[in-house]
């Protein structure tokens, strides 16, 4: 069957969305990026929403078949396209179950910790919503707790990856995007919630050597996001008489 | 390869602990059901810990391998074990892409909303710790956003069942018993939520139909539950001397 070039829907500030972008770049696969700006709200456009109903990015359009969730994504270009190498979703039962199981985990843990974190505490005022410091201090919480646990249970073995992997796997790619939204906070506030986590911070490292240089060029959209957080922060502090704490300092409740 | 028999770790009151017992009995995998009560801390024994770090049911031995998560046990069981019917996770790779797409869409959205709104008006003070109303009116929202997408988009079609199936998947399977929760709500209250959408009524009561008697047999515990939350508030309504709001009004906070 003959299709249509594969059309991804994607904003780069997303982390689902560069995970999709990155591998796409990296296997080969041909593909149309279309740009889904949500800080303008085109993912709630009718042209969109005909693509995804859920107002979601990332989404593919490949011929005339729809798809979103980034992970159910990532699967499917495993299976559609030939030539994608074994280690990025093992057709090993046991290692494909393993690699499942640690992507299912993520949505309730890291993803879920990480984007409650990021939003209640920079990204919300920079999109305009209010903070909310006790919805922060619980998703640190979770974040904290789904660090461990990759430190301690899912980083296992000699493998420089999850599961004990030479190479990495969909799950690896993933979940680091996930943690590169952490880039957008203040330095100091990243370092405290990484610095504890050695090899996390190696496994960043080396996902990021082993996916360059398109992990680099799809996440330079959030180095310019960082900057741009950073001034408008200095900015906030110089207009501000007093000093407040970091997490509800710039909150409007 | 000639393996040991399946161990399902399971605590019955988990929704995705029910799934995974249904699943076996529905198609004649033979195995043992080893109970995990959490409401005991068996979870947290060393004895489970070996079994799943992550100290959550379900979990599968299965030989030498040991698998955490729901979905990724469904689907490992559908490699593992010959001749299931090919609807519970289709081959076709467009069928099969669209069913992970729901279930990974079923983390963040139905199973997030359905298990904190139950935490934060019932089962929290069930299981002595306190309700937090604000996280149960965020939950509830959350809640009803996801019912409407499975009413309006996850629903479509003339099927029975999500995304169109006329026979059920590990989907079907994995979201019916997460809903089956909110049996443990007030009547009233569980009608509030549910009676909208009359779609997803139905699909939980084909769900049901086509899954019994194994369906109603795992769910057994759930009902006596119900009970005995019903005979706690009755009481607890009993000794209160003014009547207070359904939500707050046995919180400790």
């Amino acid at each position: 069957m003959m299709m249509e070039k594969l059309k991804v829907y994607a904003d780069r500030m997303s982390q689902p969305s560069r995970a999709v972008l990155i591998f796409c770049r990296l296997n080969g696969i041909g593909f149309v990026e279309i740009k889904v700006d949500i800080s303008k709200g085109h993912h709630l456009s009718s042209e969109f929403t005909e693509v995804n109903p859920l107002q979601k990015v990332p989404a593919i359009v490949h011929g005339s078949f729809n798809l979103s969730e980034s992970h159910a994504i990532l699967v499917y270009l495993n299976s559609a396209f030939p030539g994608i190498a074994d280690h990025w979703y093992p057709s090993d039962i046991f290692r494909r179950a393993k690699i499942n199981s640690v992507m299912d985990w993520h949505h309730s843990n890291l993803r879920n910790g990480a984007v409650s974190y990021v939003i209640n505490t920079v990204l919300g005022p920079a999109t305009g919503r209010t903070l909310n410091p006790k919805t922060a201090a619980e998703a640190e919480k979770v974040l904290f707790s789904s660090l461990s646990n990759l430190e301690d249970i899912w980083l296992y073995g000699d493998g420089r990856f999850l599961l004990g992997g030479s190479q990495p796997s969909i799950a690896d790619l993933s979940m680091v995007c996930e943690l590169m939204q952490l880039e957008v906070l203040d330095e100091k506030d990243r370092s405290r919630i990484l610095s504890p986590y050695k090899k996390v911070l190696q496994w960043i490292d080396d996902t990021r050597a082993s996916t360059n240089p398109h992990f680099e060029e799809v996440h330079n959209i959030l180095y310019r996001a960082k900057k741009k957080f950073e001034q408008q922060c200095s900015r906030i502090a110089e207009t501000q008489t007093k000093p407040s704490d970091k997490i509800g300092g710039h909150s409007k409740m």
